[in-house]
């Protein structure tokens, strides 16, 4: 093509060939080792970002013809000895020719652990968005290649492919390459749009975001996108509490009000913006350096954020807008970050199982193991995923807000005051707690309200449909107008002055919860064919989960009667999965997989649901002989 | 996959083979044929969209097993021995299994002949945006596919693969889809992008238009999409006019001028809306039913219309922002259509080589001739093509606005007035002219202009210098302030009392003016390595040519010495190409090939320009010897 050969400029081409990964790419001379291998998406660490200080990007080279010679830097970092046997720094050898390159395993940067709460997972680092640094010839009238096709050509010779790029960055893009003299650092998302194309110093970073909207809580994760580190987080309520505290308030309120949807659209995202504001100052980042944003939330918050109306949700056969990952442009949300930066929304399941179960499965990786899991993410609503990595299926329940503490006479939130842990004496009945914080009490949150049912039962105060045996003579036990209650602290002990009581409404109130999830449970492992004695790990995510006593789980039946040391608690595998998404592309495309793969079963329509919760309503479960560790304990109780 | 087997809905399938064209297609069952056509792209004639009514949708269904019995319609307007000869009509026969349909030659729709003035080219009618009927199976609690997927996979059913939608329309889906009680009509944007969704009936057409873009003059061509009809055409003064006549003036005015850029694209926008409100108006039809819109113009029109900075077209070495094909949603314009149309600019070659000069050798088709032809789209600046199927070259002249009628002292715009048509008597010198619409004359235009010269030329009135010989004698030829004129028109003819003249400034500011287009067309023939005799076709575009007499160009040497049966004139070819890829893909791929494969050849910096520049200033040429059929008049004339 006479076109191209007129276009080329006057570089040479070569050859680097990569070991022991065995990638080969061809490179303008010129480039550094550490470009080269940056385009060859072969990571090579290095902590001074290029500047021949760190010495970290140490690679082998046996034949070095095709390089520079040594530095005055690797002359100063590397031992006569080490330049002898080959030994270079990446950044600081430039191609001038056919090189293969060795890169020892202390210079490898082949994969990130991220440890979110409670877990960890290797994968390596390739997020969406990549800054490339591209000189570009300077036009001459033997050469008078339009201004992006002389962007796209440079790009080309880097093995990228179709590009695309916005209406106003292209009207910007002359400006941008002559005030940058030609020599520009390019933005890239997905390899196929150029979002920013800036002057090339590289020394300004490329930053990204993830954001878990939850019902009740948001949580944001700045990220340095080079590293995979994360710099800051972030937490905050969301404000869309004043309009419910419940998913179905919330839908109601934005599919019914007048401009409702608009308004909770607008907290969310205004509370996200606070939240990047205060994460980028913490960091010393500017704000318009985060080039990516990552969001994951339930289907009802999805929809909210981005401005889809969450009206079908609330009503059979509960359908969502959309299931696959959907990316927004962050200034046709309103999200304050670089204005052509991507926003990636992870996929969803259905209508109650949301992008962030599907971020559960994948910070928890169960859709990669060989070994039945069970995975519970316990709020308002609780997913439930039974698989492994042949087939996953998945349940919403509406379990109720009881194990977040509402809907309880004495009942909160899991903040300074709450009561998470119980001890009941079996013989007085005298009864031990610990608060957060060893505050006095306030109330009981979610854990010591599953202690508290745990304990009754346990202790025989409560039978096995969680009715109190009056016969008991304890002064903790009393009635108040018609209500049993027993009183778990004294209001000389507590902060508010009042008894802290559990009544027997409580305590219906969980077993209903508790019933939900368990015969969800019991649903999805009939569907999948397994037995308890199948499971070879049970996942419990969300903040719930950090304090909740697995021994008092598996005594109410809240989970199926395993060994305990199967029982993790992954905390908020939602923002480990959303962060996951921003640092790999793999991992998205598995998100998208997963959306696809992992069957929705609604238990409202199944046939063995009514059966199963209302076998789930008995401690542990009408069918005793299901939970063998339990039957011990009442029988031995029964012995005394 | 269990989740698309839960998704499919209960229609069966059937393969439609389509023949003469041998295309095979899988449907739903319950299609129509047409609609099955339609789907494979292979084009049936409807007039009446497929309402049984017509009867143009005649084709032959030998083996009818898999087709629906005659309709009422087709015993209607079939007679029974065609109906026995297995006659159907293809919008009336439902698909009920696999079945092979003949296209009669009556019933093809395979090309359409697109008439712009002076030229007819067939392609096939296949433009970017079409729209596709789908009636969804509505969600259920064991089907409860969210809306997006829903619509996906009706459209993957019809072999579409990957779909993108916009933000806002995702978060209008669902209202349409149920508004519409999943009937919906689904406008696809080149088979990528759902642009549109609406209640499904099909009746309000879809609609283009193409806008060429001129530097004095805009042109507007609405169509129907479905048909390839064009329903109206509008033409208006480009509003830039009043920042200056010509290119430069315009550049500077945008580049240098504080709110330049942003007023000048102001006016040709809103210029352009007004003239689709006219043309919809003509044609009764709603202005948000156009979902495309092609543009060409000059690369600095393109630049101010697409609001990127010309600024760099006007300092060497000339460089354009972009060359490929522009994208951009109408609304990110400002281009009152559907707001979520696209318009496609079609690409460039080179700063002074615009989309109109693609569009100029898209619509003559050089491109794909084995003949040698030579194409001339004459203009404010001048483009210039030579070449066949295997290569062509180009180059852009500043022959100035003489041709236009500009920089003449009696020169005007080729309106009502003008004289277009100049004889000289030889004997007595006296004058004969033509003026459009035949009103008195004001003025000259360019074809009179060229006219003119061509005349006192061959009638010995001026020498091949363009000097008037002042020894003859006539009333004609005299001397104003140190000028010498020659009176074409006598003040007590003009509609202005004035006499209307020649002088030997015009004469030289159209020698100046041939003598750059001339020596254009010499480089570009070195270039490609061809001579007089090799050149089959002459084509001549621009709304000059229309009036131009071949023999005064010929004479005067703007073009080569060749038969005059070889010349064309073509007219405005910008809008014709426009037009064409609007109503073809493949017009719009071709399109694309043809900016890459156009060689540009910078004329200021080539070795040969000034030689023959300079020796195209003389009459009809330097060297007489390439103007044999000139010099054959010249030495007959001497012979007198």
């Amino acid at each position: 093509m006479h076109t191209l050969a007129m276009m080329g400029n006057s570089f040479g081409k070569a050859t680097v060939c990569f070991e022991p990964q065995g990638k080969k790419i061809e490179v303008e001379h010129g480039l550094t080792l550490l470009d080269a291998a940056r385009i060859a998406g072969v990571g090579i660490r290095s902590d001074c970002g290029g500047r021949g200080i760190c010495g970290k990007c140490l690679v082998v080279v046996k034949d070095q013809k095709g390089l520079s010679p040594p530095s005055d830097n690797e002359v100063r970092l590397l031992s006569s000895a080490r330049l002898k046997a080959g030994y270079r720094l990446a950044c600081q050898s430039v191609v001038e020719g056919d090189v293969t390159v060795f890169i020892p395993p202390e210079s490898r940067l082949e994969a990130r652990r991220i440890l979110a709460e409670g877990l960890s997972r290797w994968f390596e680092l390739d997020p969406a968005v990549r800054s490339v640094r591209v000189v570009l010839a300077k036009p001459s009238l033997l050469d008078t290649t339009p201004d992006f096709e002389r962007l796209f050509n440079a790009l080309k010779e880097r093995g990228l492919g179709e590009i695309k790029i916005e209406h106003e960055l292209m009207q910007r893009l002359p400006t941008i390459l002559r005030e940058a003299n030609w020599n520009v650092e390019v933005i890239l998302w997905m390899d196929e749009e150029v979002i920013a194309v800036e002057r090339g110093s590289g020394e300004r970073g490329v930053y990204g975001a993830a954001v878990d909207i939850g019902t009740s809580k948001l949580v944001l994760h700045l990220v340095d996108l080079r590293s995979g580190e994360t710099l800051s987080v972030k937490m905050a309520e969301n404000p869309q509490l004043v309009y419910g505290e419940d998913i179905i308030s919330r839908i109601n309120y934005a599919a019914f009000e007048e401009g409702g949807l608009a308004r909770l659209q607008r907290l969310v995202i205004e509370a996200i913006n606070s939240l990047i504001e205060d994460a980028c100052r913490e960091a010393g980042i500017e704000r318009d350096r985060i080039y990516e944003v990552t969001v994951v939330g339930n289907t009802a918050m999805h929809h909210i954020f981005l401005g889809y109306s969450p009206k079908q949700l609330a009503v059979a056969p509960y359908v969502a807008v959309v299931r696959r990952s959907v990316s927004v442009k962050a200034r046709q949300l309103g999200i304050k970050v670089y204005e052509l930066a991507n926003v990636f929304v992870l996929p969803n399941i259905a209508g109650f199982v949301g992008a962030d179960a599907v971020a559960d499965v994948l910070a928890t990786g169960i859709y990669e193991s060989d070994n039945m899991s069970i995975l519970i993410d316990v709020g308002t609503n609780s997913e439930v995923f039974v698989g492994n990595r042949e087939d996953i299926v998945s349940c919403s329940t509406p379990a109720g807000p009881a194990f977040e503490g509402m809907h309880l006479e004495h009942g909160m939130k899991a903040v300074t005051g709450a009561i998470e842990k119980i001890k009941i004496d079996p013989e007085d009945f005298e009864v031990e707690y610990e608060t957060i914080d060893g505050a006095k009490p306030v109330g009981i949150c979610g854990s010591g309200i599953v202690d508290a049912v745990a304990e009754l039962f346990r202790c025989g105060l409560i039978d096995e449909r969680g009715h109190f045996k009056k016969s008991l003579n304890t002064k903790r036990l009393r009635r108040e107008n018609d209500a049993v209650k027993f009183v778990m602290a004294w209001r000389d002990e507590t902060a508010t002055g009042r008894d802290i009581t559990v009544s027997e409404r409580d305590i219906q109130e969980v077993l209903l919860a508790k019933a939900a999830i368990r015969a969800g449970i019991a649903v999805l492992m009939k569907e999948r064919r397994v037995k308890e004695e199948d499971i070879a790990h049970l996942y419990i995510a969300g903040s719930f989960g950090k304090y909740l006593n697995p021994e008092s789980a598996l005594f109410i039946g809240l989970i199926p009667d395993i060994p305990l040391d199967k029982i993790s608690f992954v905390g908020n595998t939602a923002i480990a999965g959303a962060k996951m998404c921003l640092l790999s592309r793999n991992m998205r495309k598995i998100a998208g997989e997963l959306s696809n793969r992992i069957r929705y079963i609604e238990l409202t329509a199944h046939p063995d649901f009514q059966k199963e919760f209302m076998n789930a309503l008995f401690l542990p479960h009408r069918n005793l002989s299901t939970y063998p560790t339990v039957m011990k304990h009442i029988s031995k109780n029964k012995g005394t």
